[in-house]
């Protein structure tokens, strides 16, 4: 058994925060089994003045092959990043030794950014996926990993793309079965067409069939952009929701990244199904020609949490992105062009506010998933990072007036790996 | 004399990022003496292999009294946010010790962001306002410094404003005595209207008049938003610029905080007075209804930098406003509402890139304030960060096959602190 004691920050309820002071909770075998006003005893671990527990955070989309691209050529139009940067960045991949050292980089980052759990696109590359799944067990990264499908000979660059259907397809049950036999069971398996633009239609109907024979998670792209939404409208006459839906790939554990462009049939056919949203508000700036409704999917309590989309998102932060989801919730609000009169500007109803963006990085996140984790209550496993707000080299600069809820807006708005003193998931330590 | 060699990156010129490789700067008396391809001695600053010179940056626009609620109280409305948190915070600094401690920490904090020229408005109060200003010069960072005027009885809090109009431009009076009676050069007073609407028409012009006759710098907000837009045509029959320039506050040496709805009129004055813009990216998103068209001003030729606004904005890096520049003028372009048609939604060439933002948080910031700093050409002062991009606990994260221009976007979109080693003013070192 494993003890924390102290004060811990955490969100039950979208809006909702909730702060326990002087509260103790009892761990066995990585899951919350006690939550008490009992005292600290010697083994515990226990909060420092300045300190709190946060839940470890869930960051729904990351491109990992991307990795060596974060912050880079995000100037460059969509059509020259993808074919001149990025299609030749992840076929790197296929040398082993090459994927496991980027690889190996971007899960000990995301863990000192506060990430206890990650949802990762790999490559088409089946045995480097494998080692990323692996690579997250060993470093104690809850994960859920894909690899990539993208089939279609038309869309894909020769030297990018499964070389045929069934190949797709059996790489997919490959990596399924490895993730499966990982030791441990933090990480899970996805199954993953990039997005229905680089898939045939075969293809897509066949891993609709693996995702109701394996119940595994769904992750794939959504409605994204102009260019995109219209492809699937033009391609297949129905919206990307539908389409997905059609082929079996909307379920209670799909992952739908950005989903800008969904309308009021397909919110409510995602909320029917019980599918999750990876609103990713930094990525949006760039590639999604707009910002995501937030607020009214949160309205329709759709299921919401956050992603970096590194390296569509040149940030590996999930704070930062939080930080993003309320300004760019605030723009979508008010409106960007200050040449339109007030009324005609915005969307009114738009915003959300630090407990928001906490909650989706957390709980929400944690929601869309079907994992236990993001919130503080017995039963979930305990996936958590100990905030430091008095860190002289941090984000955070509290003042003498603070409170605890005035030191939890400064750290969604300030936080910076600095001020992360350790994370935990399944309660074991996973910064050294 | 004072010699650095290595590798220098700055912009000349908006949209072009000069490298300097195997470069010596020779620094006499704070001032670059000579740039060459000398090699270096024993004495000289070295840069590694993962490190190169960037400019010293210039925020041109921060609230000093408000940096103990910097990441706090965003969520409230305006009017909550200044008359019960932001005046009752600016008033505390009646306590001249409360004002050393904090202004103490805002200047040190800054100088680790690698913000080498900071634009401040004290408060209402001569006292605090010259130790801010005395702090600045005795930490080494180049400062404008204001005690901001707010005389009128109806707009502002009987708590804290100037007793009296009168009262109000002698303490403006001797604050600029005080400054510039410093030791040394670093900094500079500047005459410092809160806004229009918080000042009587008297006040304004007897600024004006001290303007005139000090040459002083001129700092105040400008059309930030909807309602003040609005207030001050209704209040004077005119726009914020016409207005200001009509006070004669309207200058070479004028720095116009946000100026989101400015028109065309609007520009071409303040173009053709050579006054400047203080663009606040992030604050913007919080209280100015609308997102700044960057761009535009650029296109014209305007002098434009970046601000902060602390506590308007919840960052104190520029770096961070630097970023916010580019993904808020990538959402201008492609406009924010994803229900309207896309012809209908942004605002064509509207986009900035990340040399546009170095060259805004560098050169540009410093053209507004008309000071010798920004770039690093012979005849300037010496005011530079050394950028370690190799930091394992930093926010860059570089790929062996990254050349400069990679590192540099990557520094742009990523730097934290951690990144920066050691930032000088006048080629004195300045963190300790």
């Amino acid at each position: 058994m494993q003890s924390f004691h102290g004060s811990f920050v955490h969100t039950p309820r979208r809006g909702e925060l909730e702060l326990l002071r002087d509260t103790r909770i009892d761990v066995t075998d990585g899951c919350i089994a006690r939550i008490s006003a009992d005292p600290p005893d010697a083994s515990c671990v226990t909060t420092g003045d300045n300190e709190y527990f946060l839940p470890g955070f869930v960051d729904l989309h990351v491109h990992a092959p991307q990795w060596p691209q974060l912050g880079n050529a995000l100037h460059l139009p969509l059509e020259d990043w993808l074919w001149q940067c990025t299609f030749p960045l992840e076929a790197r991949c296929a040398d082993l030794d090459y994927a496991h050292a980027i690889y190996t980089a971007l899960v000990r980052t995301l863990l000192r950014h506060g990430t206890t759990t990650a949802v990762y696109f790999g490559s088409i590359h089946v045995a480097a996926t494998c080692e990323l799944a692996r690579l997250c067990a060993e470093h104690g990264q809850r994960a859920v990993v894909g690899k990539v499908v993208m089939d279609d000979p038309a869309a894909n660059p020769g030297y990018y793309r499964d070389e045929s259907t069934d190949a797709g397809l059996a790489g997919t049950q490959q990596l399924i079965e490895y993730v499966r036999d990982l030791p441990g069971e933090l990480v899970l398996p996805a199954i993953t067409p990039r997005f229905i633009p680089s898939c045939s239609d075969s293809m897509l109907q066949e891993l609709g069939k693996l995702t109701a024979a394996t119940g595994a998670h769904v992750q794939t792209h959504c409605s994204e952009s102009d260019w995109e939404h219209s492809y699937v409208l033009d391609r297949l006459g129905k919206t990307d929701t539908t389409a997905l839906d059609d082929f079996g790939l909307l379920t209670r554990r799909s992952v739908l990244a950005h989903a800008n462009f969904i309308g009021a049939d397909d919110m409510r056919r995602i909320g029917n199904r019980g599918a999750g949203i990876a609103h990713c508000p930094l990525s949006n700036a760039y590639f999604a020609d707009s910002v995501f409704p937030l607020r009214a999917a949160l309205d329709k309590s759709m299921h919401v949490g956050l992603g970096t989309d590194i390296s569509g998102g040149p940030s590996a932060s999930l704070f930062d992105n939080a930080r993003h989801a309320i300004s760019s919730s605030r723009i979508l609000e008010h409106g960007a062009d200050p040449s339109l009169p007030a009324a005609r500007r915005g969307r009114k109803h738009s915003r959300i506010d630090f407990r928001d963006a906490l909650w989706l990085a957390s709980a929400g996140g944690a929601e869309v998933l079907d994992l236990p984790v993001g919130r503080f209550v017995e039963g979930n496993r305990f996936d958590a990072m100990l905030i430091d707000t008095a860190r002289i080299d941090g984000g955070i600069y509290p003042d003498t007036g603070d409170d605890l809820d005035a030191l939890v807006q400064k750290t969604i708005y300030g936080a910076t790996p600095n001020n992360i003193r350790q994370v935990w998931t399944d309660a074991v330590a996973r910064l050294h």
